[in-house]
């Protein structure tokens, strides 16, 4: 291009004053600026064209042909777990990681910490005549972090141990490296940085970018990177699991309702109007019609885990207007005592695998939000039950006005788990027999005071994560009540039809997960404990 | 009210004709028609009287109290269950059941099949001096089929099997019987009638009501009680842990991914709009994109379950407007062909769960259902793996013009199945390398032919049951796909940035729940593997 362009005045050609000598000194200095700057670019241009060639080399090495990425070969070499590497001292391994940062000692040495979800180990890339190039070491240190390779390397003992990372015994002396993913543009945020307590922007004393929820969740890829948020799901999809292995042990089964309704039905709350083709549908704030269904079609025990919607537009720490619903109802043959045994037995079970099966997990937790470790009775005390009325006895002692207790206000929730906590060690407990009015129409009233029903919420921390009762299985007493919370019977049709065709008396509650995993390893607000979270104001990622 | 009425003026009264002969006798007719009425009501009345103070003596032997349905008291007698009954001749047992049928003999005996979910037993009960009385007995007789009645009895040995109840070598000899919820008003259908094929509607010489498919959805929570129902949402139940527990054992965690999306995504098919507060929203049609940014946050392997909304407007066999997604995806490390393989022993342990461990339930719905056992190929062969252009060759093969092979539609996929049957004899099978142009834009082309792809279908007696493939991970080839059909990249902002921030290959795949229910059990209809189904038409109940 240069040849061809025409040549350009410059101020001396045209006449005119000639250039100053501090005119001529900046001059010479952006001269040699310009020509420093395009030797760096020739010399980056031809370490890339050099690194490139040995990427290919090396891929070829591994795979027998380039790129990977669309399924060419298929060499069947596994790849090894960072977490199995202290056994394999002395072993050649094939490792897929993350680069989780990168260091280089001098131009001759880097060294890499790899991460693998919540492990890490330290890669170290030395040149090595005839095995690893000087271009190659260089090629490496600079890798954006977060980018995804393929390392090649012997595992070897440490003299020390590695603070830096989670397998601190052992290192991968690598001797073949392999771009499998990039990085294409900024990272919002290091991961880093996105593993550190909210509140320590001063760690060591160094200061750090402190990373505020609405960027993280904004960019929530990245920050589910973070050793925290790994272990924060494997957490969630354990509770899942117990909640399932406890209730199949107990003879439920998993049924799937409908989320599209035909009506906006229950308690009248708030609910998402659908586009139903000519009509319109609405979003099931929870599966308890469903799920009552299924017992008057003889289910005996159900139990569903899926999301609920909820219409509501309140930006508080604990509400999501998507969340999942580990729900049940089983028929009761006494008392619907039966149910809220079943429900405390199964938070047991929740609270004990926890505990004995994922301890590293929440120990990993621990470590960017540190709480005190979750609390719950056992043995023959058992867990903690109050009625209503003793909880507000416990709140008008310690000063709360009686008429403001009609029923008890978030605050006072919070409150009342302190004072529990005080006086009996536990962050578990349950309440029983609340007031018929603060309760939905389908709540069985209590056979002897008809103020009051029979039904429960259960508290973590002083927080509500499940609501439960025994339900009103008679169509004639079901009636009775739409009419008196103003609902009309015949906008549920089917729903009371179901109790007509007969029905056996039953209950049982809706859990939040999200909640319950918050409130387990104090997260402090929900959306931690949702993979893509959902709030008035959220909708993406 | 007579005692005030004015007497009106009769015929006679007023003079005119008296009434003829023949009128005098209808009206003496009428009058003797009138007189039994009054002394039947008067009866009932009577019996009615007789036998809700017998209920409330009964109950209250067994509960100290009346009604039980509201958690009175808690006496901690067990309920018994049936299918427990043969090994328990001697004994007397409490046991809460439907009444199936009943069938008075003389007035002195009443024969009762009591019915559990999918079991059910005899029981008699007949007047014995001091212990039943008549007026019991004849409560009974009368009690309406498909009330819930609570029995104490003493469990017999039978002289010869009774053919009418699933446990026929003992009956119930009931001293106690209690109604625990009443029928009010009609049954749509006999429960009995319902547990029919509904091909045939004359049974051994007699006819029967044919329940129409349509009726039955209309009254699901009568439906659903038949055996068949019972056993196959057992069965549905079985699939969703069989698919758990596979994908647990290879180290996937369960995620729970929004359905509420900021924008109508994917690839431009229908969605369901919804109101979000001041915005909108749209309901997911699959969870595709959050799995995808699950494995670009490291997830590694993730597997889902959850409702999938699909907004077209098809009423045909197989399609729901709302179904259950199984869903997975998975990091690779080679090849896709280690997502295929991971997605085809899947297949075969649920199909093998159901087969070893489930046997009673398929045959219960084979009663209703006949079908051929469901065939696939275990052992050294393996699955029937068929490319794309094979499939097509076995269509062309067999006189299908190959013009009209671009695409396999509905007819020649069933037409596929009945021919791979023939000559292969599996029911199961997977169709790879599917043309781009078939695939969405996200979709890994093949590395050789540009107009292939890394991408498969499985196959359930000629129907497809999961689509899947491998993803593309890298973003510049993601947004040149999603340009080439008709997809801004800029409106998928977040899901293309979490390929920029580095993204390992990965592939999966989503199963529809419904349909391989159906099609195993060959249900011939996928509303009848759906507890609550919705379609364009079908809202509730």
């Amino acid at each position: 291009m240069a040849d061809t362009e025409p040549p350009t005045a410059t101020a001396e050609q045209t006449g005119e004053l000639g250039p100053s000598k501090s005119e001529l000194k900046k001059r010479a200095k952006a001269l040699e600026k310009e020509k420093k700057a395009a030797e760096k670019a020739a010399k980056q241009k031809e370490l890339a064209e050099q690194t490139a060639a040995a990427e290919v080399d090396y891929a070829k090495e591994f795979y027998g042909s380039l790129p990977l990425n669309q399924s060419q070969s298929r060499p069947r070499k596994p790849r090894a777990e960072i977490a199995s590497l202290s056994s394999r001292a002395g072993e050649t391994v094939l490792l897929r990681a993350r680069v989780h940062t990168s260091r280089a000692q001098g131009n001759k040495m880097v060294f890499l910490n790899l991460r693998q979800r919540t492990d890490s180990v330290q890669a170290l890339l030395v040149v090595t005549p005839d095995k690893v190039s000087k271009q190659m070491v260089k090629w490496a240190a600079g890798l954006a972090v977060e980018s995804i390779v393929l390392v090649e390397g012997v595992v070897e003992k440490t003299q020390e141990l590695i603070k830096s990372a989670s397998v601190s015994d052992v290192e991968v002396h690598v001797s073949h490296i392999y771009l499998v993913s990039g990085v294409d543009g900024r990272l919002p945020f290091s991961v880093d940085d996105a593993g550190r307590p909210e509140t320590a922007v001063e760690v060591e004393g160094q200061q750090y970018n402190r990373v505020l929820l609405e960027t993280r969740l904004n960019n929530r890829v990245v920050d589910l990177r973070t050793q925290t948020n790994q272990a924060i799901f494997k957490l969630q999809g354990a509770i899942g699991d117990f909640f399932r292995e406890y209730l199949t042990a107990n003879r439920f089964i998993e049924i799937h309702s409908p989320k599209l309704q035909g009506a906006a039905t229950e308690s009248g709350a708030s609910v998402f109007k659908v586009s139903y083709f000519k009509g319109s549908a609405f979003l099931a704030q929870s599966p308890q019609l469903a799920k009552q269904m299924a017992i008057a079609a003889d289910f005996e025990r159900v139990y569903e885990i899926g999301p609920v919607f909820r219409a509501e537009d309140s930006n508080t720490h604990r509400h999501l207007t998507e969340f999942i619903g580990l729900d049940l109802e089983m028929t009761i043959e006494e008392h619907y005592h039966e149910v809220m045994e079943m429900l405390d037995g199964l938070f047991i079970a929740i609270f004990r695998g926890l505990r004995e099966k994922y301890k590293k997990e929440i120990d990993v937790v621990r470590q960017q939000f540190p709480a005190d470790e979750f609390k719950w009775r056992e043995g023959p005390e058992g867990t903690l039950r109050l009625t209503f009325k003793e909880a507000v006895d416990i709140l008008v002692e310690s000063g709360v006005p009686r008429e403001d207790l009609d029923d008890i206000n978030t605050e006072n929730e919070k409150k009342l788990g302190g004072l529990v906590k005080a006086k009996y060690d536990t962050d578990y407990y349950i309440i029983d027999k609340f007031p018929m009015e603060l309760r939905p129409f389908y709540t069985m009233p209590d056979p002897e005071d008809p103020t009051l029903s029979n039904s429960y919420d259960f508290f973590m921390r002083g927080e509500e994560i499940l609501s439960g009762a025994q339900r009103i299985h008679d169509p004639a007493l079901l009636c009775e009540k739409m009419r008196g919370k103003g609902v009309d019977p015949d906008s549920m049709k089917g729903y009371v039809d179901a109790f007509r065709m007969g029905c056996a008396p039953h209950g049982g509650g809706g859990i939040g997960l999200e909640r319950v995993l918050m409130l387990f390893l104090k997260l402090n607000n929900i959306r931690r404990a949702s993979l893509f979270p959902r709030d008035p104001k959220r909708l993406e990622p």
